[in-house]
């Protein structure tokens, strides 16, 4: 089956997503499309990484990931087509698979880049200020088809990267990081993965210090029963990150944690 | 066709349901997967049953309906596989499907249930905080495919329930239920039904009281004419619940209903 | 493959849009559904119009589109289904269509309409109050399905239509339009069409006034650079109308603009 997921900026309110899905059925009619999220921050290509990334390595070998988070539509920006792995990305060429590229470094996969530049592979009259109905979607549907990559555009080696979020290593031994993403739940997630914190007494020996409140220990689940509704707890995320949450919570209340505050771990003393 | 419906308290911003779509794909890729709800209240087992119960049924017999609304994720509770009349459902076992057991009963449908604890239908490497992914999605998933739900666990006749709301008599032939759901309009659902009234003088000659409010007689539709919009009103909603509404209207003007709020129908004097 | 979009104002937190799937995929199996927009203002018939014209006619030919927003449920509104074109409709009739009817006279498509007076196309026990269930959703599944229009009514060629925004020009050359729609970015989408504002020296030469400001000439896309993020653009919509966006931005600050606003075009002095 030729699966597409879709990642954009425009809400689903307007229903002009949906756009994306027509111009899709009617080059791909076989398609089964998956929104991935519609609501991401609106031009916020750093969130697109986060989003992106945590979700579209659990789709299926062959999978196309169009992702229309846009800043730049209608400037000289590259439109972009890519292979990570096994999967493939349609999207401007603006840093929002940088998330992606820094997971393929990791995990020693191989990647191809063309920038888009055939229009017969487009919708015949391309506006300039919505490039996902007429190119993105497009593209990604021909890819979904069968069209082979190096067909839709001419290879390029240099897609632009932007630095994201992590974590270092200060010489007293304690690790810093920043927050990514606050979730829905208003719980706050954290540049920070258990081999970053492997040289700390994980997890009852550690101190998490995050905006002016210190957390004591990790914990490993949201349900254990010895923390009431009125603490903060730091766990691992399903994601991997450390996750910051109120237990039982809903967040906002103890803290009010935002994308770029400092997150500290530490030995308990 | 496997019909499959998930149902979270995920929220739809951060993309992270859709890692369910992902992995029920890979098992079952001619899988027809609709989004029931992500915005169940998080961790709110209560409002989960009351928003699983109002659609599922009306799905194809045969369909999977995966719930993730878990508070205790990690702990010793059970995942469950149950076969409720024809529909099957893939949860954990905290009293989520307490409603749906409840209609079985009314409707005098058979039910069975399996304790979860083959990993050989699962993700390879279980997290401790997201079983939607790791697990409750691979099982469902297996069961669309067609593996038969005993193989999926061991049978157990114990799953937990919970209790709902309802409605009682009182001497004085007054009925006394509660709100169960307040909805997007802002009306209250109210735990109402049509025989728990039935020996009052429908719809006309009775008075519902709700947040201090009186409503004289019940109507039959939102378009009747004689009512403005500055009115509440009482009416028969479609899944069968009274529902009160501030007539034409987004609520919350006249009274500010909440769920567990008394609601009293009574002989109009 | 039979393609279905739902239009609803149901919202989707609760679940209840759901039940148009279930009851759709009972009847045609094969149906591929989209949520084109479960977000329409309760009861906005006018909204309805804007959000459905803008992206069913993406949708491959024969596409069914079947909408839900119905004030009048219940009363001696009749439900209806067209032909507009290549694509099939399913609605209430209360003038949801206009906007589409008014695309179809542009465009020189023909149409025709039927009155649902069928029950056999409907579920069994049709309720006062969920016609999306009972009657849209299936008689939708049944033109999926290939059941022809005729079938499923009697002919009719009175459908109602609403009057709609529009533009029109004063003697000294400006044009007047209104803002029909606020978007998820805030941005204002004005009913002022390339068209109707060729007279004037667009982009460069022209004035743009809303809610008290003044826009001095159009710009080509969000992008450009030249402008900073406190300033007020007008620019060509992918839909085809102008909008007025704060610039790189999310809207609301500078002015407060609310659909049925006026907008003025003139020749900048």
């Amino acid at each position: 089956m030729p699966f597409i997921t879709l990642t954009t900026d425009f809400g689903t309110r307007q229903g002009s997503h949906t756009v994306l899905h027509g111009a899709i059925y009617g080059i791909a009619p076989d398609a089964v499309i998956t929104d991935l999220s519609h609501e991401v921050k609106p031009q916020d290509i750093r969130e697109a990484n986060f989003v992106v990334n945590n979700s579209v390595f659990y789709f299926p070998p062959g999978t196309v990931h169009v992702i229309v988070v846009d800043p730049g539509v209608g400037t000289e920006r590259r439109p972009i087509a890519a292979r990570i792995g096994e999967h493939f990305f349609v999207a401007p060429d603006n840093g929002v698979l940088s998330a992606c590229l820094a997971r393929a470094a990791a995990e020693g996969w191989t990647s191809e880049f063309v920038a888009l530049d055939k229009p017969e592979y487009w919708l015949p009259n391309v506006t300039m200020t919505f490039h996902g109905r007429d190119l993105f979607s497009p593209v990604g549907a021909h890819l979904a088809a069968g069209v082979p990559l190096g067909e839709l555009g001419t290879p390029i080696d240099d897609p632009i990267t932007i630095p994201l979020w992590g974590a270092h290593r200060h010489a007293d031994g304690s690790v810093e990081g920043e927050i990514i993403y606050i979730d829905d739940f208003g719980n706050a997630i954290c540049s920070i993965l258990p081999d970053e914190i492997a040289h700390l007494p994980v997890p009852d020996g550690v101190e998490v210090e995050v905006c002016g409140a210190r957390i004591q220990g990790m914990v490993r689940t949201f349900g254990d029963s010895e923390y009431d509704s009125d603490t903060l707890i730091a766990l691992w995320d399903s994601s991997g990150y450390m996750l910051v949450s109120e237990n039982n919570g809903t967040g906002g209340k103890i803290i009010q944690p935002r994308p770029g505050d400092k997150v500290t771990v530490r030995r308990l003393t």
